[in-house]
This record gives structure tokens, sequence and C-alpha cells, in this order.
């Protein structure tokens, strides 16, 4: 009955015209942000309440996060993809993203193909190489498919050499190719001759040189590795100076130790103490092989793994095994190099997305308030997105703390029914390509994860439910 | 005439007295926090008075800071320190801190100049060492007054190597010993055979292949070296991971291009890797490059030198050129290792101050949240000794910004005004030794720079003024 002598203090949920009216009548009124679950989508929100605090789905997605925090990558070595690669075909090229076939593919996804093509000697130029591709004597598919990731491009030919990290708690393997550094390179889509020539001394001296180091150094772990570049400012997708620099620790004395001539031995430390982008694929197949780690559990809504190629953004979750939810890849806002700006560019591409798949990348952009000087915006903004990713997963990896953040786990396990709830999209850091085949990188942003697939996930997963 | 009608909003500063009579009385008042300048010294506080706002003062801390800013510190190269160091006499110890004579030595520092005493063959056992300083046979002095700095007990013997750096604005060199890495180590005072074993090798094998790089390499710019240090977590004084890191791949490719024998290279990497504390000795002598170009102008109370012996502190201002103003030792608040406690602590200790004298180390804490694991605290300590020596400096040094603050430039300068002004003493990041020689390290921790050398300069500056 005291209720109208007293001073009212009123929150608004929703509707902003509830609290306007109180406002106009003198009141006072909190606005709390808030969107319908599933954008408003009637039969994806139906979907979702089936299965928010469904039992089998929480148990599902327990068994299926605690398999990811319990992979143990370890990187074994560099091999051909050809030989490394189980069940790749010799006319096969991989790339990154969901499928999609060559004439819906972006320019600078055509562009490495064709220089992959040439890299490998099946055509002598550009015009023969995307005919190869057109008449189906050369075929295409995702690396996702394959156990492995790339970044940008993600284009993989047999005679690449490839990154192998081995899950050690299971056995799994996963791949990647290698970083050419920064600039023209064939994941951004140039095919020059000076992108060939680097192809090939990366496919004979890197990858010769980088062997016999392993045959000394044996197996590397990587996640601590990877911890302590956390401590040390990356967040190891777009900032990888210290991670770059732990591995070089790692392998420079093994390096000394093996069999390599001594000038091989230098231009490889050259190389990658000359490219602070060198960790990258390293990170990717150890981030593939944690999130592997928790695939196929039925029910778990949990997702593992985003990839892009430059059309379409896809979403696996562990429920629904190598099924593909796709949407309309976005356009990346960022820092542009001089003379591009977005509109030069091509919508979000690569592979690399599973960095935050893993609870890395822009999830654990707290750790690294530097890399804004390259992707754009405030330290505070790379702590705001770090916080609010812990609104859209399953829980924290300790094993990966953030220091500035008093050394909290990253938050990790994408759980799709909470980013269908809360609208709240997965933030990604990325570089960024030119929309044209040849030109290259042309900057580097913080994109979202499109709502979309995680809804068409979320009906699906709600599909194998049992009828109520 | 309404005063008496309204709400009271009640400040209190000083005396708390005041403000628990009008809490008695039922009224809020909110507390300053505040003490008299000078701890409440008249005499210094009068002192003071007279160089706050003095327009001679403030140009000669203008010119002086300014000097500071401008300072290029580069790293040219090895040398023995009797080559490198002019006026090094032949039968010369050096040490950390202000001047102290050998009976009122700390543990540590006897212990460590007794084994240099060994290693450089003057004696045969630590008896006969010691006899030699007592009889006056050995001289002890400063490591500040030839230009050199060395961290804890900071000795440097003729026939060891050093650093030597070059201010390529003024001209000026500075120096430092080689970092022998953590544990039993020279400058915790242990001296055994492995010790002095490990100073032979850096002083033949260590040196001359290092000799041999920087003949390939060129000399190395480290302002941003270190500037990339702090983007990567270090503060260049406790944390030096990503600096070394950063130098070994500057050295490594150096290294393999230079006469060096591959096996030499080989040793020499995995020590400086196996080493995230070889780069402190390489910041130390750049810091003191940095303020030394801040020196010897009249009037100004830019601090340019903080150093302790192990018993007394001392400081530096540029004003009063190479006097000492010094006050006793603090004792280390830390995390101390397993077994050991501030009990068994010998007082703060070593030249290693100069990184917060130029602005680094404690000053630049916020850079390196990570080290709070070290030297204990959260990392919103870090933050807030960054933020609170802002109160004491004369300005920011944009050649070092701190990402976790926005960029800014680190709290540089100290004001020795301000200091006694306010009270808030100069914070340091450090290591802790034992108290006894023999033994090495045992923690690491924050102290603060006693007020009364503050206050002492404050009066010595005072009475250089003319006579108002």
């Amino acid at each position: 009955m005291t209720l109208f002598k007293e001073d009212l203090y009123v929150l608004n949920v929703g509707l902003a015209s509830f609290a306007d009216a109180i406002v106009d009548a003198g009141g006072n009124a909190t606005r709390i942000e808030w969107t319908p679950p599933a954008g408003g989508d009637a039969a994806v929100g139906r979907a979702l309440a089936r299965l928010v605090n469904h039992k089998d789905v929480e148990a599902a997605n327990s068994k299926a996060y605690a398999a990811y925090l319990s992979s143990q990558p370890i990187l074994e070595g560099i091999e051909l993809a050809k030989t490394a690669i189980p069940g790749m075909g010799a006319r096969t090229i991989l790339h990154a993203g969901p499928p999609i076939p060559w004439d819906r593919m972006c320019g600078p996804m055509q562009g490495a193909i064709a220089g992959a093509i040439l890299s490998e000697g099946w055509a002598q130029n550009d015009a023969n190489a995307r005919r190869l591709v057109e008449s189906g004597a050369v075929r295409c598919e995702p690396c996702h498919d394959h156990g492995a990731v790339g970044p940008m491009a993600g284009i993989i030919g047999p005679s690449m050499p490839v990154w192998i990290v081995r899950d050690a708690e299971r056995g799994h393997r996963t791949y990647s190719n290698l970083n050419e550094g920064l600039g023209k390179a064939l994941r951004f889509g140039a095919n020059g001759d000076t992108v060939l020539a680097r192809l090939e001394w990366m496919r004979t001296k890197l990858r010769e040189v980088l062997a016999a180091a392993f045959e000394v150094s044996g197996p590397i772990e990587l996640k601590p590795l990877m911890a302590q570049a956390l401590q040390m400012g990356d967040e190891v997708h777009n900032r990888n100076a210290a991670a770059t620099s732990l591995l070089l620790k790692k392998l420079a004395p093994a390096l000394l130790r093996s069999k390599a001539s001594r000038s091989d031995v230098a231009e490889v430390v050259e190389f990658i103490a000359g490219n602070d982008h060198f960790f990258l694929n390293i990170s990717m197949a150890a981030c593939k092989a944690m999130t592997d780690a928790a695939r196929n559990v039925p029910l778990s809504t949990m997702v593992t793994a985003m990839a892009r190629n430059g059309v379409e953004f896809g979403v696996r979750v562990s429920g629904s095994g190598s099924r593909w939810f796709t949407a309309p890849a976005p356009l990346v806002e960022g820092l542009y190099f001089p003379g591009y700006s977005i509109a030069d560019a091509a919508p979000d591409l690569g592979d690399s997305a599973i960095t935050e798949t893993a609870g890395l990348g822009g999830f654990a952009m707290a750790a690294a308030p530097a890399i804004v000087k390259f992707v754009g915006g405030a330290p505070e903004d790379a702590i705001a997105n770090t916080a609010q990713m812990g609104h859209i997963t399953l829980g924290r990896n300790n094993a990966f703390t953030l220091p500035s953040m008093g050394f909290v786990g990253t938050p990790s396990g994408i759980d799709a029914r909470r980013v269908v709830d809360t609208g709240i999209c997965p933030v990604i850091n990325t570089g960024i390509a030119h929309r044209d085949a040849g030109v290259g990188q042309i900057g580097a942003g913080i994109t979202r994860a499109p709502l979309a697939c995680f809804s068409k996930a979320i009906s699906a997963l709600a599909a194998e439910l049992p009828p109520d």
C-alpha cells in the first residue's frame, strides 16, 4: 500500500516506449539493453527453449568442454601435405572455410588457388591454372574436411610443407601450412613470381632445415608456449610476436645442433626472426587439435569450428559433427593500410577463427592490449571484448590466463545456445585481403560471426532431441 | 546565511580528530589522505618552499628532462672492463650503490667481491681474498663513479666482460657486466666453483662469440627494442623475457654469420635462450645512458641515479652532480622462495634502480601485469604503482608507451621536490639476496626509495640558490 508514496526506481527491459512514458511523466527509468532471443525469430526461439537447461545437452556440453580442456597439442614436425594429410588426393587443393564452388569463390581465393596450381607445376600460366579447376581436373576441398586449417585463403597444395600437430591426450592430428610473412603472400591472393619463388624456397630449404631441427628437438609442447605468449601480449591470432620469439628460442639451439648447413640455418633463422606472424599457423593447428577433441558429442551445442571462405561464414557444433551452418561472410571494420578502405576489402576470410573457437584470438584480446594498434580500437575495447565473450562460453580455460584481468582463464567453449539467446556474437580478430586476386593484405580489424550460423545450428540440434 | 540550514559536505585534510568530531556529532566527513611535506621536517619544508615554482629550478628541470628524453642509447658491443672502462685501476673492484667501506658492506657484497678476486686470480681462497681488501691491496669503488652499473652486488672486476652502451645523441658511454642467470650467481653473493667456472666461460667464450656477432651486426639501437618489450609485458627491470627474446632475434642471425665456430654459437644461443634476465644488464646500461644525459644541470632537482649497496640507499640529483644523498637501505616486501623469509634477506641492493630512475621498472609496471607473479601483488597494483609515479615525475616519455593505460608514455624524470612534497617515494621492483655471502637469490619484491635521501637532496639544492 506504500508503493505510490515511495520514490520509484524503474528498470525497463525491452520496448523503449515504456520507459519514455515514465520519463515523460517526470519519473526516472534505467534502460536495460536487451533484445529478444534468436533475433526475434519465433521458430528458432522455440528450438532454443527446448535446448536450454536440457539435462542431456548440459551433460553433452560438459563432456565436450572437458575434452577441449584436456587436449594437449604438441608440434610433431613438418612434412609435405601429400605425405602428412590422410586422404588428400593427388590433384587436390585445400582452401579455407566451408565448401564453395569455384565460380562463387572470392577474388583472393581464386588467385591463391591459381598460384598453388602454378606452384605445383600443373599449369604454366594463370588462365590455364583457372581452367584446370573449371574443368574439374583439379578438385578444391575445405581444409577442415582434412583435419587442416589455413589462414586467409588457406590454400594447401599436395607438395606444400605442413606443420603436424598431435593431441597427445587423444592422438588425433591436425595440420596447417607455413606462414609466408606479411604483404604480398599467397594466402592474401597474391600469386606473382616473388610469391611463387618463396613457396618453392619454403617447400625445399625451409622444410628440410626445420625437419632437421625437429630431429634434434623432438616434439614441442604448444600449450605452455601459447600460455607464456599470452603473458607477453599475444592473443596468438593477429599478434604472434612473443610466440614466434619463444618458438625461435626453442628452435635456434636445435637448428644449430642439426645436420643442416650453417648458411641454411642462418637463412631460416633470419626468415623466422623477420616474421612476427610465423607462429600463427602453428597456433591455428593447435587450436584445431583442441577443438577437434570436443567434436561429435551428440546433442552438444559447443562450437567446434568457425571458418570463412570470403563469401560464407561457416560454423560447426559438436553435436552435428562435420555439418556446416553458414551465412554470408561479413565485412571487417578495422585499420586499413594507406590507400585502401573497406570498399576494397574481400569479406571475412580464413580458417584462423579457429583460434577464437578455442578461446584465443579475439576471446583473449585482454592479454594483448597492443593489438589495437593493428586491428583498431582502444585497450579498453580489448578487455571489454574478452569480458563479453564470457557471456557466451561454457567456462574458463585456466591453461590460458589473462594477466590484465587478474589471471582468470580465457573464456572458451562457445555455446551456440548462449549466442542465440543473448545475440552476442563471437568476436574475431582478423587480417583483411583485397577483394581482387593478386593484391594481398590491405589491413586488419575486428568482426563478428553472423548470428544466423548459430540459429541454424540450434534449429538442427533441437531436431535431434526426442519429442517432448 | 543559509549554511546552517543546508546539508554539509565536509572534506577533512590533515588531523583525523577534526573529522572524528563531525562524525561524533552525527555529520559526514570525507577524509583526504594527506601528510605534511618533507614528512613534517620544518627545515626541509622551508628548503622545499624555496625550490618550488622557482623559475631557475623549473628551467633547469626542463633542460635536464629534455636531455633525458633525447638520449639515444645504442649497444656498441662487449669488451673486458679494464679495456672499456676509463680510469679503472688494475687492482680495482667496482660494486653497486654509493661508496661504502669493506667492514660495513653487507654479506652478499663481501661474498661477491671475494668471488671476483678469486676469479681474477689475485687470491686462491676466500680468506686471502678478503684480506687483500682489508689491507688496501684491492680497492673497491662504486660502479656509478665509472659510468657503470651492476645488478645486486654489482661487482665488476678488471677482466670481466662488460656491455658498452653509447648515447648517440651526446656521445657518453655507460657499462654493465653480463647477466649470469638466476639462482647461485656472483651478483647475489654466491662464489663457489660453479659460479667461478661460469664467470670464466663468460670472460672467454661468451665474450669472444658475442664480440664476433657485433662485428657482423654493428651497434643495436636499444630504445626501440625496450619500447617493443614494454608492448610484450616487460618492464625491463625484473621482467626481461621479451627483451631477451628480441635481443636474441637480432643476435642469432649475426652469430650465424660471424666467424665464431658453430658449436660455440650453439652454446651461446642456449645460454641466452635459457636466461630470461639476460637483457637486464643491457637495460640498466641503457637507462644510465639516458639519465646521465640529464646530469650536472645546476639547480635541477631531477633524480639522475638511485642505487643501493645493501646497507645504504643513495640518490643523485642533476644539480649536485656525483654527490650521493643516502639513507639506510630498506628491506624488501615480496615473494620469497620456499624456505626463506624477510628475516633471511639482505636490505635493498644493486644499481638496478637505475631503471626506475629512467621511468622503467616499477615506474612501467603497468606494462607488465604478469610481473606480479614474480614480485607479489595483483595486476591492479602494477597499474596503481605506475599511476602514482605520475605524481612525482616531470613528464611522460612517449618513447616508452604503456598499452594497458591507453598508450600513455611512462612517468619519468623523478623530481625530488615532488617526492618530498607528497611523501610519495619512488617504487622499485627488485631481486632479493640472502643476507649471508654464498647463498644467492631468495626472492623478488617491491620496495620504496627512502624519503630521507630526497629530503637531503632538497636541502643541499636550496643551499645553492642565491639568498632571497
